[in-house]
């Protein structure tokens, strides 16, 4: 039997829009690969009331209600007392979650437990306690008249690791179908010309279904197949898979891979080889992209962000009659650049961007959009040229960093660093 | 009279989990600013008959209806079409739409407009429409039975521009009150020191009321008002913002603004000043958040990414002794750092940061969460040594670049360096 979910989040603050509903996605993804359909996200404020006809609505159209907020000890923590009536179930005094908070609170807030925590240990009887080693606020999950209504945590990193911890688990017992998906990530392809090109091949799919999925320049294609077990799902999605990859070639830079950047690091380790970072229009995003990896010091040594002119020619060794002849802002800019930050760091491999970010062009009069890309590397020095149009800042930044990324990711697996055609690239 | 609003979203890619739904806090905060209270968001997939209950529940329990997505040629958009059923509004086609269709795809996407594109051009009868200018798909709005329904496209930078150019304009025609908020940002307290501390003050406010909502090291209180003119609420809000901020003193780093980096963008601009960065654990954050800034090169000269021991010691010149007898995180290694920033950009002041962001403890088993923030200033050398205990790498890069523009807020504003009692420092 499939089942069908209702996502609410109880919080004000999602209502006045101080914060946005991560939650909701994060539930979503769990779901889907549990094989569970969500059909409803709803968002209630602080509001018994309110919160009680969203979950009549609820138990009306789904039979999993996953609830979120609410269950910390202030006032306008409401959600597990308004269940609990809507429900008909009283809530039980449990002894050993009392013990528990208090040896959170001596062990991590280093205080004693406030006596109003203690409400926080009253759970529904009968219920299935979701543990949260993150926080003060526990889970749970109780079953009624066919519903099943699962309470987690507002705050996103507790509610992520009660997903995770206990309501995956518990929802994997319900279900009889497994879900399972595969992500083609690719780069330098539109969502527009990637779906033409697809077109025949996602027609008459459906299971496994194939699905596109847009960033600035990237196309996510999620292959997603349903069966009893997970050998089977994967064995409808294998081929599949190896199909759709080969055919769109080398624009696909990885299946089930995070990012570019994920892929670059792990290419670099295949090679022992170390990199480094020479930015202007970037502003330090590659650096930052690449050190947000656990482990990065095992590729990275370092980098320059040379944002004046003067410390690409100082710091970088950009030779003066490149910045004076043809700009900060050029091919021989941006590969000078690259070459300096190999040299300086020793690394074996160096990228680097120069462009105009805007919002206005550069004082030579180059306009806002051009972007260069230099890789330095044992055999020579390469560069990519980019024309990303009049677009705003971050974008041009996010762009900037995502090419560097992708040209690194050629050089390495001996791709050409610039094939004919990739979106934003100057003829 | 009060409005209430929901907010639906159409889209099954928000059900997937595949993207989160920012429409409908950037929605909330617009709706919040012209005085509608919002006690409803609703995310339905793709489904002409989920959508219609959607929109039946929100029309018996709302006056205004904001719709997002579901508003371009393809299959799956079908918001219009719905909403004109449930409403028994038709659709009508706009010629000057077909026009300017034709125009945008010749302008903007050089191809000519495929032919099913028209149907974005069929809007409700008798409705205001909402141009878009930076897409194809056109919104609008219209009243039945006094409901009033606006529909948005799903793309958020679409969203957003309508929002602002259209609907906020058409929502403050039907309200008579003005809701006016001050932001006081701060940074150093957490949410629970500073809700006790605020907590007799809170206790008997109406209008204006005072929330606080946290973001990492940061808190920022929103004073409220309502009143019937802009005037009238400003002159609640006025001696309420100047008293809490006073009250509070320095950990308040401004009212109104957006990060600590705006505000240290605004301080250099003043003096004149021009900055440099030397990172090594957050990897070209700082340098990221300041160059994101449009006209970040009137303030910032550039940095160094000093992530391996040998590029602090070649590039920035911290002495060998130095990071032989004290190590690379130490508060030795963070002051030679920013000396180097300063001395290879020649920037009047400049900004380091050395620490392990872990996973793991550093090689002379410098536990994760040791962070140390140099600045280096005409008058001399300053540091702050910050503990944040072992978190997630991403926290302690963020809190670690949080600090560096705290300590150069604070020094840039003539206040001591490292006040005793901030979130975060080592005795």
């Amino acid at each position: 039997m499939s089942h069908t979910a209702e996502i609410i989040a109880v919080g004000t603050e999602l209502l006045l829009g101080n914060i946005v509903n991560t939650n909701a996605r994060d539930i979503s993804q769990a779901l889907s690969a549990v094989g569970v359909n969500v059909f409803w996200h709803t968002v209630v404020g602080d509001n018994p009331q309110r919160l009680k006809e969203a979950l009549t609505i609820a138990r009306s159209r789904a039979d999993i209600l996953i609830t979120t907020g609410g269950l910390g000890p202030t006032y306008d923590d409401l959600t597990k007392q308004t269940i609990c009536e809507a429900f008909q179930k009283p809530l039980v005094l449990h002894e050993e979650i009392v013990e528990q908070l208090r040896v959170y609170f001596e062990k991590n807030v280093h205080m004693t437990m406030p006596e109003n925590n203690i409400q926080q240990a009253r759970l529904p009887e009968g219920c299935t306690v979701f543990d949260n080693p993150v926080g003060t606020a526990p889970g749970c999950a109780f079953e009624s008249g066919g519903v099943h209504v699962l309470m987690l945590p507002g705050p996103p990193f507790e509610m992520l690791t009660m997903l995770r911890r206990c309501a995956v688990p518990y929802l994997r017992r319900l279900s009889s179908e497994v879900i399972l998906s595969h992500d083609i990530m690719t780069f330098g392809l539109g969502e527009s010309p990637m779906e033409q090109l697809l077109r025949g091949k996602m027609a008459g799919m459906e299971n496994p279904t194939l699905a596109t999925y847009a960033k600035p320049s990237e196309v996510r294609l999620r292959a997603t197949a349903k069966a009893p077990t997970q050998a089977a799902a994967e064995a409808l999605l294998s081929p599949v898979v190896a199909e759709i990859s080969a055919f769109l070639g080398d624009v696909v830079y990885g299946v089930d891979v995070g990012s570019l950047e994920e892929v670059c690091f792990r290419l670099l380790k295949e090679r022992e080889w170390t990199m480094a970072t020479a930015e202007s229009c970037t502003g330090g995003r590659i650096a930052q992209r690449i050190t947000a990896l656990p482990g990065a010091s095992q590729v990275y040594r370092g980098g320059v962000v040379s944002y004046w002119t003067a410390v690409k020619a100082q710091v970088l060794g950009v030779p003066q009659t490149i910045l004076d002849d043809s700009g900060a802002v050029s091919e021989a800019a941006a590969r000078a650049m690259a070459e300096g930050a190999r040299q300086v760091t020793g690394a074996e491999i160096a990228v680097s961007c120069t462009g105009v970010a805007g919002p206005d062009a550069d004082e030579r009069g180059v306009p806002v959009g051009i972007v260069y890309i230099g890789l330095a590397t044992p055999e020579g020095t390469f560069c990519r040229a980019c024309d990303f149009g009049k677009r705003r800042r971050d974008r041009i930044q996010d762009l900037s960093s995502n090419h560097a990324f992708d040209v690194l990711r050629r050089y390495l697996t001996g791709l050409p660093i610039a094939p004919k055609g990739l979106m934003g690239l100057r003829p």
